[in-house]
């Protein structure tokens, strides 16, 4: 585990950071950023302060959670369920039925993170990969983009499988997508089930 | 507009927050929260860190961001076309089209919350709401959570309605549900579209 390093108040004018547009930006359906501060910083994601210009000329001061961003896994098997990792999620105090998931690391490709996830998270490996969707969790005050893959065509990854992370307690489950999309409570995990419930003929019944 | 009151480093162990489980929480399948520390707060969300013991007996470091709550609206005309918003976010350095949406005030119900947003951000009443899921838009890190209504029986509020706030410049579209899938960029309105998708034929043509 890495220690937080907490860097509160520290001035950084000139941080707009990825996907927020830039101080120089004069596209005129954009904000123009008068001036960024980090507010505090964790291992997952820091928080800026950003004064900035509507289009409309009014002056806003909006916070902004960044975040290096992040992949999820449809993974279907061959009866055409979805699989699903049951863990406690300290942030809403519960337990979750998720799609499998994690954030990039630093220049990793989403696909890369999306094998190395499913091999980490379910012990799993994959002959089919297809891109349905990059869309953003959170976009009223987070920058996390999340791409997501249907995985198809699933094994056990074996012996020499990528091991989970220690702080991962992770238990894996086979769902029907209907279900998951009745009873799912992860964004994500929803979207995952509506993509596969649309393209079901095509990514199930395959492997 | 409110100012954003940055509030970092002040300690507050005894603040476990909503949702989080409390530090006199022993329940064996959860984790036990051993202290928490603020490290940045703003206008709509605060950040807190957390040292928790997992169930496992592994100690951990946990970055949280605390979120009020939020509600989503998938408002559904005669015509069976989902109504959308279309509004720059920065956050993610982009216009994204989404559905209604928005925070709960502080007390608000829900329901109560939906009503307000659809008025102020689409100019609209609907006759009849149903509620179809309440989900985490990102439980890794967020606490936010968020309650899903289909609205039907829609119709303009009139001159009496209430006014966005200032900070919103919203322009409304309608689009076909199988589009919004196929297009949306944002998690909460994929998750909107899935459902007027799978209870069309209830949602739509009654109005």
């Amino acid at each position: 585990m890495g220690t937080l390093g907490p860097d509160c108040g520290s001035d950084s004018g000139s941080d707009a950071g990825a996907g927020a547009g830039s101080s120089a930006d004069s596209h005129p359906d954009r904000p123009r950023v008068l001036g960024t501060r980090e507010l505090c910083s964790t291992r997952i994601f820091s928080v800026h302060q950003e004064r900035v210009v509507l289009p409309s000329g009014l002056e806003q001061d909006l916070a902004v959670v960044r975040h290096g961003g992040a992949v999820a896994v449809a993974a279907v098997g061959a009866n055409g369920r979805l699989l699903v990792v049951r863990q406690y999620r300290h942030a809403v105090g519960d337990w979750l039925e998720e799609v499998v998931a994690g954030r990039l690391e630093p220049g990793e490709e989403p696909l890369a993170a999306a094998r190395r996830e499913l091999e980490e998270e379910a012990g799993m490996r994959a002959e089919h990969w297809r891109e349905v969707s990059t869309f953003f969790p959170a976009p009223g005050f987070c920058s996390e983009r999340m791409t997501l893959f249907v995985a198809t065509g699933l094994r056990a990854a074996g012996p020499d499988r990528l091991a989970p992370d220690d702080d991962e307690e992770i238990e894996v489950a086979w769902r029907r997508p209907q279900d998951v999309l009745a009873s799912a409570r992860d964004a994500k995990t929803l979207v995952a089930a509506a993509f596969v419930l649309r393209d079901g003929a095509a990514d199930s019944g395959l492997t």
